[in-house]
């Protein structure tokens, strides 16, 4: 097993890579493409499908790769009678260096476009149609990523991801976040990208929501007497 | 064998993601670049052909993801005289599932883009031309998932279809539809993929004659007696 | 070994269908995006790139998937001393059945989309830099199909060869036809993908000079001991 | 193992080749969608991620695919002492080789598009916040390809580092050339993807800063004792 302050650095920068993907992605469509905002987001969409695919190839073997505090949470939740989940304290450990990771990732991209390091998101993303496209999205890349490691096809999990967040990008209305720690990067950064604080508390409720939802059709359709312990979650 | 119960719900939750990736990235597309038709189906292509492929990948182990019912029935009938095709009573298990499924998902995309629960689309597709594209659409979706089960390339499946569906919205005159439960969801909402409840005939008869033709090939290409009990259509 | 006419049914079922991608997506790309010419470009290529790495998927244990005279030619050649290749009647039954299946194909496409069956394309397509661009196509194409034939990783061909014609349609000046029998099809129909006859002497010209230039590059830096029985271009 | 001088043809056809398909879209791009520059670059990096997983698919084997002056520079260093890396005497071959074939890749595009053979770039690239974006860009790449040496993943190196740089096109402000030799033969094209010879030194200076954070990165997360002989890098 890697140590831990090398998964939890796995983690921060992957995280923080992840961010500054969208972010930096967003920012250059909205300048290139002024006249067409589904432009935009094709370009993000194509750059963050590529770049969260290459970046859990580069660091799935240290620390798993998973870039997020709901799929650390369901790693740990479906893993604790097993003893083939992340450890509490683990778990403790990859939210905290994802979600600064997800801070300083937002802080790079920001500075690689010349914009001031931090600059909170103005944009409001509220209402109920949102919300429940955030649960989709979440439910959806749960399922998918233990769905794999359940029927031992880990190897997938880079290419499926990534093609399953540039498709979320276009059939969630929320544009799929999906992802705790990347909401709270995204809102320091008033560009494409972003999301106001003030949104962040219904995005994350969603998205925890979502991973429920998750937990509920993984129980129905994977039953877990099908997990062996080289098959939880995304390659260790 | 996983029972059929549970088949059955992987065939309804994977048609009717489908449906909401197919009719949610039409609204998207629709409503971000209202100034060219063209960049609108490849947004939509774009986000179906990842989608559908990470859904194969998702359900697959559990129900072989048919999602479709044209493809269900070829099954049935590739393997009625080896019993390694789908019985009879899980056929229609299937289908119903994979109906009920899409109408669902069309619901939950409209919900999730704050359209109307249900609104009938109003998309006429009519013509022998756009008939002509569903033939032969269907027809080559079939002989490819078929012509990779009996040459032991099943793993690739969800690669495949998906790329196929992304470059069949584009060469077929119909934008490919080469499903009768996806027509039949897409029917209730009455957006971009939408297709008008008076056009359905039309076109399921054109799906059902694809799929002869594609049998027919497959028999001319694929002939049976390589067929071995494993390499019967999608993984199961 | 497949029988020599299922071998050349497939052969024409392939290069027909690549046809009918090609030209098919692009009248629907000039078609919905009239504004842009790059953007039909990029709408081309997505559906040809995705559709030709299927089409070899489908068919390349029946035939090989050559779907391409100057493949087929350079297959002969290469394996004549060890009877690895195919054999000079084989080379003549692929290379009719390419050819009469492309005329079929482009005819499908002006069907699909309410054209005339046949009228043949205007598009001059002359001019040195054009014809330099089909020979490097060309050339490119034939070292990297029989490349990865030589190193044993036949398997990667449909992807390979579907990405890099969605390359070559961007990098090269002549939009890579690099297909002789895909640029006989082309010129039976007057659309975006079209190609006046008066054109073809020079572009087929070129595709052999380019054939050509592989072989001599394949002979640098694959030599041909390192050929075994099994390895000899795409899947047999 | 492969002699040299095969090897270093290898690379400088490689690179050659990667430059005319960087050079060669991005004219294609500029000149058919005028209108807006999101779309050249979409154009411009799908293109590059396809053409550039196709070239080291087809040349790997071979050189082992490099293609980059710091990339065979990190090769050398990281097995110095083990003597599984680049010996220096091959070094200085293939960083001469790339080079050369660099400019020739340029050329090639320029006459492809019947542009003068050389016309030296008037883009200025400068700013500090451009050179950050290609510190980071090269040391993801380095991280990328030795991660994948390192865990024993060489055969997906291809599709990776097309993917990676379709990305890096969109996420880091200098659209990502991250590669000296590619930098020098982009001066040569005063067209879409060049960059004026006075902005040469201090991209390349960032490219070599990058190279040093990415090594220091691979320290911490895949510590070299891990490393065997046939990890080392790309495909040998």
């Amino acid at each position: 097993m890697t140590a831990l302050w090398r998964r939890a650095l796995a983690e921060a920068l992957g995280t923080g890579l992840l961010v500054t993907v969208v972010v930096g992605s967003g920012i250059a469509a909205a300048s290139l493409s002024p006249g067409d905002r589904g432009l935009q987001l094709l370009e993000n969409a194509f750059a963050t499908a590529l770049g969260l695919a290459v970046l859990i190839l580069m660091l799935g073997p240290v620390s798993g790769a998973h870039f997020n505090p709901v799929v650390s949470a369901v790693d740990h939740w479906l893993g604790r009678r097993t003893s083939t989940g992340l450890p509490l304290r683990d778990l403790a450990a990859y939210i905290s260096a994802q979600t600064i990771g997800a801070i300083a990732g937002a802080i790079l991209a920001n500075l690689m476009y010349a914009e001031p390091a931090v600059s909170w998101s103005t944009t409001d993303r509220s209402g109920w149609h949102l919300l429940l496209g955030e649960t989709v999205a979440t439910a959806g890349l749960v399922v998918l990523i233990f769905a794999l490691g359940r029927s031992g096809r880990s190897a997938v999990v880079p290419a499926a991801v990534g093609a399953y967040i540039g498709a979320a990008y276009w059939f969630t209305s929320s544009t799929s976040f999906a992802n705790p720690a990347v909401s709270i990067g995204r809102a320091f950064s008033d560009t494409f990208a972003g999301i106001a604080p003030g949104s962040l508390p219904g995005f994350i409720a969603a998205q925890l929501l979502g991973a429920a939802l998750g937990i509920g059709v993984l129980a129905l359709l994977y039953p877990a007497r099908t997990v062996t312990p080289h098959q939880t979650g995304a390659p260790k």
